[in-house]
């Protein structure tokens, strides 16, 4: 099979990769995701960076099997469509991703929804390859899910996985979504951040801030919460003890519920964070786990940051993209 | 195929059927559950309930093509056995059922989770036939739930479905399984009646023991609830509406979760204060739905109180019983 390539397509980064027949990573590129224009520039840039990851591979883009994206937004992945992506520039519509990228690359695309192909590569190439079941848990601005069950992604009607906004609390915090109590309301970064800014101006002391401009940056950052909770910032570690809480009842309620053998943890905070703080999660699970006797194996992303764009490049196969018709 | 007989082992009757190869109800007959002796005692009760099913359907029980138990505890289909049922007397350890059941009716026996084989009842008989994925949800002294995904039960590890034990408030009641903020500790009939009697220690005034004594009973039935709520009892009306809000999060995180098709709201409060209120969860669980656009089609199960029974005579097949040997 010859080469195929992946890109995790994200809100502030496009991460490419292009994989040998293995799986192994034979050359990556990350590029900033557009904050202007609309769906072709996003779509343009996707191309720029795979050319630089092909590059890096000693391949010509066209010369590649095919190219795989992982997207956010409504994703339908028959039509290669990414319907209102919110976190990418004026994606209010519809926009035919795999058509246009695969027309400019000249090979066949495929889509798929961003949390999915994650989960997907850790089953197949990472954390999760001993299970037939396993819940993957992507701990970053938001808080997405991915589920397989029987060596199978479930997807039910379209949208299953969606653990950020099982509700652990009734009545409690708004998340960004609206909703009240949602798990993401609490475990999110972004929902972290509103919370952080809010309590800043209400005159709580913290070095979240001081860490995220000194870095040059404009969010905080998972790698601004894992200085802050170096250096024993007293907010940081409060808004991750309570993330960690949440965490834990949420992901042991999923597992009351679907009783998988395992559960990933990636993500941007997630990784960044890694084991130790997987097995907080882990000990917070314990308390709320029906069948406590019997924990599902916890794990980190074996992946890290490039799982997103493994396992959007696993999409890519040796038939036809029906998106495309390449 | 010869007739099928079904028993739903409950902590205080035994549900007996008789189905003819439709899955009709031929003849039908429900005992007391004993509650003195032990396992042998159960097991005897079980088998006099089956002989007076198999009477009033006119076929001798020695006739029959075999006969399925759902039970509580720990139950090892395999092995046929039962093991710590704490509803059923002098039930710490683990006892044979299917081989001792069979041997005293003369058929083969076959076992089962009592809320596994109601779910598939209504799967394949009742309210959730147009469906290919769904989850039952069995309201009643405690809330149990069945997964169906794919037009199979899914079982996890062997204790998925357990939706009375996802978190829906962190921090919140205290369970009767010892957990905090589990939807059982809101919904359950058993938490709901704990509460019921702190209130009333308290000076709480209410007619839910006063109705519970006028007819004889010593809980607080799910009869008597209605009776309550008909009357426009304060303290019945506030611990149900506290149930179904719990329960429209907590089924909305399930949904969010694995996306199924049908909710299928059974037990004995969901049967016996039916459609208007699987109408209000359905309501409360609109606010919680990610994908509030498409939500699940939600029913009252089917088949009534008698559909653990009917799906315990479901598992009856043409072919011998492991557990039995038979």
């Amino acid at each position: 099979m010859a080469l195929r390539a992946g890109v995790d397509l994200g809100g502030t980064k496009i991460q490419a990769v292009v994989l040998d027949a293995s799986g192994g990573v034979l050359g990556a590129a990350r590029h900033p995701t557009p904050t202007t224009g609309g769906p072709p520039d996003v779509v343009a840039a996707v191309a720029a960076a795979v050319r630089e990851a092909a590059q890096k591979a000693d391949v010509d883009a066209g010369e590649l099997a095919g190219v795989g994206v992982g997207s956010p937004g409504d994703v339908d992945d028959r039509a290669g469509t990414v319907t209102s992506a919110r976190n990418l520039p004026g994606w209010s519509g519809s926009f035919p991703v795999a058509a246009v990228l695969g027309e400019e690359l000249g090979v066949p695309a495929w889509l798929g929804n961003d949390v999915d192909v994650a989960t997907i590569a850790e089953f197949e190439l990472g954390a999760g390859q001993p299970y037939t079941s396993l819940l993957g848990v992507f701990w970053g601005t938001g808080v997405g899910g991915g589920v397989v069950l029987d060596g199978r992604l479930w997807r039910g009607r379209a949208s299953a996985g969606e653990i950020g906004h099982m509700v652990v609390k009734l009545g409690g915090a708004r998340c960004p979504c609206g909703r009240l109590g949602c798990l993401e309301a609490y475990a999110g970064r972004g929902a972290m951040e509103a919370r952080a800014r809010k309590e800043l101006g209400e005159g709580t002391r913290t070095e979240l801030f001081k860490i995220m401009e000194k870095r040059g940056r404009t969010r905080l950052t998972s790698g601004v919460f894992a200085r802050a909770l170096d250096q024993g910032d007293r907010l940081a570690t409060r808004l991750i003890d309570r993330a960690i809480e949440a965490l834990g009842a949420g992901i042991a309620s999923a597992v009351n519920l679907i009783d998988v053998e395992a559960v990933i943890i990636g993500g941007g905070l997630g990784i960044r964070l890694g084991q130790p703080y997987a097995d907080r999660i882990e000990r917070e699970m314990l308390p709320h786990l029906f069948s406590d006797y019997r924990p599902p194996a916890v794990h980190v992303a074996a992946l890290g940051d490039l799982g997103g764009a493994t396992g959007a490049a696993l999409m890519v196969q040796g038939d036809r993209s029906v998106a495309t018709g390449l």
